[in-house]
């Protein structure tokens, strides 16, 4: 059983309740577990007309997901895809109706007709004032004798329960539904079938291969099609809404069966929004899981012609948060990209000493080429020591160029040089090493401290601290020293990189994946490099 | 492949398209496809901090989804389970970063950190004000060295956008940003993997597992443990969670990673208040997908401890539909049943002619039983003659405590007493026959204008009308022609009952499911029933 759920008789009841923990306080059930289950508003006073749904289970968040202002007063709910019975519906009807009556929603299903349509004469003895309208939006047959409702359900709860909210009356709430369900029209499509709890799934859809004009309880759709990918699917789809249409505005209401992902039914939104339906849609509701059919790989897409008191309806807001809203459709905005994603190449500019420590910092590395290789390949792929020549080589052919005189622009120069040419984390890490250094240069910052503020940086960036077998081990101490002199500084970069020789749990970048036994007893390469990089340094200076 | 999608590389950019479409005008994004997916809101003026956040996609809603007053004012997004470039993030940040500034909220992975670290030192250079802040909420593992970002990010967003909303500066809403994220915790569990767009599906989990601890980008969680069930589970994720809890209220946000349905969601969220934490969860956020992993049947809850100022921010109203809003946890209400389930019993009374006629109309069909089934087995599963005899034998022994001498009261009685004694479809609607009768004589109908009355309301529950083989075919003539004596209503009966015969498509009942051939020649055998009964009448009569 892969499903998150307990004993099967059991997963409806803990549902049920699991929505009213978390509803604010707006909902409550009646005492009739587990035979009889019906959600109601606690925000209802009787004075307006009394909207009941419910059938099946394995639809959520319908039905008891869409209780709450402005739309249902109760919804009653079944066991899995089996109708509620009449004592449940009957239940319903006589904790919320009072003398302005109540409307039952009903979706076209044998069972639910009976039970709520026997539930409905059974208040009726009563004296309430019961209306019926049973919801066929399900277009998969063109001549289907009784159609299935499906997800179009949603806006007769939508559009009566703007009516109810409003105090229209039974009436002509009764005929507005009425009107919504002659105007609405729907089908679904799946590559999948669902899996109903406690059975096995049915693996009815061959790879390849989708469910055309499906219902919502696992039975098969219509046809079998072939399946080339979400924008075909959606063409299938749409040619079958297409004879439907009217000579008006559509809202489209994009509903997700149930497993199919956001990042799909956004995929699906564009579709629609680019098939050959689109010119007749105006408005959406979703994507979203409306009217699901358990864990369905599926959609569905149900069109409503509205005039401007539908949109209204459909527009006004309600309590339930399993109702997605109403947008109007448009192309996407576009908006030009920012300025400032090229840098400015600064002004090129000559100074004998930068150039010549940064001619010495390259012959040094490019000198240490072999060695540092080859203690990477002791904790990764080899490679440092190529990195650092590659980037040495590509900035010494560089300083022709640069801004060598203006130690700020000359930092970010060097940064944005690096970012270019090293391959890497450890190449954005030194690029952002110099970018900062250069901010802290231009707000005042002198040549040592700048540095100090990029290794501040990348220490915050990189989420690495002395002690972790980085760079950062010989960076931080000589960094730390260099105001007394770039031997002392040397002395403490050699000695913070021999110590990585003993950290054997690295805790950033990729040795962090190794074992201890594969790290200890040689030097990190980032922290040697820093290290042969300061004693070069010394020496020669 | 069985995912909605049309080619893997134009996932991001199809799915980006289909909610700008649909955000009402909210959304726009910048003009750099496919290479810069950056998602802004149009409706900001740049005089508040704005917030940027993204990564990989495949985490749908986040993060284009939060892009909306009171959330994000911009969204990152790479591939699928891959890091924006650094010149997305630059685009990003540049968009929408006024004097106030940017915070950039990201998850803690190292192409992330770095690309967004290097963007923001490019931005700094412009002078813009930038500050990050890295979200490591999950606890899959208790001494991981770089915990990774995960669900929790959602409160980070969340509280840094009330707050930038509200108009606080950038130091505050980034020490903000970043107690939040010194509090929140998380870890995740799942039954299934999930399927990166183009790649095959990870068959990893097997039958009666689950993993805990999981990432979200496929990753395998820290341990496989046994899966018994969703409270078991539940129990597994609380253990993970309950050595973090503080000494404070907790805000619990339940996630979907993907593919777990609406219905397992509610179970789990019932689990979750019933599990060892919940003493300590005061507020629940969800459950929702607001951190998916694609299409992994997983979820994740992650913690915040919070006081005042933290639960205003997380109340605060925002536009993204996708946030689901907070909900102050409360056990189940449950409210009484009403009164009216059990139907009054009526006053027995006696009434020589009603008692005779309902007995000849009982010994008429118990009769005709034979018949009926072998009429019905044609067609349908051979019982309507064994049906309506049990339903006759029951009606006969219940005489004496039935109201026989007040016909509203009768005709209510009868409905009563069928819809306990005869099964199936038709049992329910002759239940509805009688007792739409019986409130239509309440209103004022004579005996045969109430029974057209139950008629018309049997057609409307059943959704047949006259010519659709049902017994209607009979009733339907013969109660149009009851005024004139019972012997015209005979003969219209066997008329109409006879004509079903030719009917070879059924457009309601079990029959609707037939081919032709297995209906032609033979009556509809409620058609024939109630032709019996006319005819034995009037013969008696």
């Amino acid at each position: 059983m892969k499903q998150f759920i307990n004993a099967r008789e059991d997963v409806v009841t803990e549902a049920i309740d699991g929505l009213l923990r978390n509803a604010g306080g707006r909902l409550a059930r009646l005492d009739g577990f587990p035979h009889i289950k019906v959600v109601v508003r606690t925000d209802w006073d009787r004075s307006k007309v009394a909207l009941v749904s419910g059938g099946g289970s394995g639809h959520e968040p319908s039905h008891a997901g869409f209780v709450g202002q402005g739309m249902l007063t109760a919804a009653v709910c079944g066991d899995v895809f089996a109708s509620p019975s009449v004592d449940a519906v009957l239940a319903g009807i006589l904790a919320v109706t009072g003398e302005a009556g109540c409307l039952l929603i009903v979706k076209n299903y044998t069972g639910d007709r009976l039970n709520f349509g026997l539930a409905a004469e059974r208040a009726r003895a009563f004296g309430l004032k019961v209306a019926m309208v049973v919801v066929d939006d399900d277009v998969a047959l063109p001549d289907l004798p009784q159609p299935r409702g499906v997800a179009g359900t949603l806006f007769v709860h939508k559009i009566a329960g703007a009516a109810a909210e409003a105090g229209a009356s039974l009436d002509a709430i009764a005929a507005l539904a009425q009107k919504t369900i002659d105007g609405v029209f729907s089908i679904g499509m799946s590559l999948d079938t669902c899996t109903v709890p406690g059975s096995p799934k049915e693996d009815r859809i061959a790879a390849g291969k989708a469910e055309l004009g499906l219902g919502i309880h696992g039975e098969a759709g219509v046809e079998q099609v072939d399946f080339e990918g979400a924008r075909h699917a959606m063409d299938m789809v749409a040619e079958k809404l297409k004879p439907h249409l009217r000579d008006a505005h559509h809202v489209a209401l994009l509903n997700n069966l149930g497993s199919t992902t956001p990042l799909e039914m956004s995929v699906l939104a564009e579709e629609l929004c680019r098939s050959s339906i689109a010119g007749k849609v105006s408005h959406m509701i979703g994507p979203a899981p409306l009217m699901t059919s358990l864990d369905m790989r599926g959609f569905s897409v149900s069109l409503l012609p509205v005039g401007v008191d539908e949109l209204n309806a459909l527009k006004a807001p309600v309590a339930p948060v399993a109702w997605p809203g109403m947008a109007e459709v448009s192309e996407p905005q576009i908006v030009p990209l920012p300025d400032g994603l090229s840098p400015i190449q600064p002004m090129a500019s000559d100074h004998a000493g930068h150039r010549a420590l940064i001619e010495q910092c390259c012959t040094i590395l490019l000198g240490a080429e072999a060695r540092l290789n080859e203690l990477d390949a002791k904790s990764g792929d080899g490679d440092t020591g190529s990195t650092l020549a590659t980037a040495c080589r590509a900035l010494t052919s560089a300083l022709d160029r640069m801004p060598l005189a203006d130690l700020t622009q000359l930092y970010r120069a060097l940064g944005s040089e690096l970012s270019q040419t090293m391959g890497g984390s450890s190449g954005v890490l030194l690029a952002i090493f110099f970018a900062a250094a250069g901010d802290a240069s231009a707000n005042g910052k002198d040549a040592v401290g700048a540095l100090s503020a990029g290794l501040d940086r990348i220490m915050q960036v990189g989420g690495a601290a002395p002690g972790d077998r980085t760079m950062i081990d010989a960076l931080a101490p000589a960094l730390a020293a260099l105001d007394k002199g770039l031997e002392p500084a040397a002395r403490a970069a050699r000695e913070g990189a021999d110590a990585t020789a003993a950290i054997t749990r690295a805790k950033a970048g990729r040795a962090s994946y190794l074992s201890s036994d594969s790290l200890a007893g040689h030097n990190d390469p980032g922290a040697e490099a820093v290290a042969l990089l300061f004693e070069g340094l010394a020496k020669k200076n």
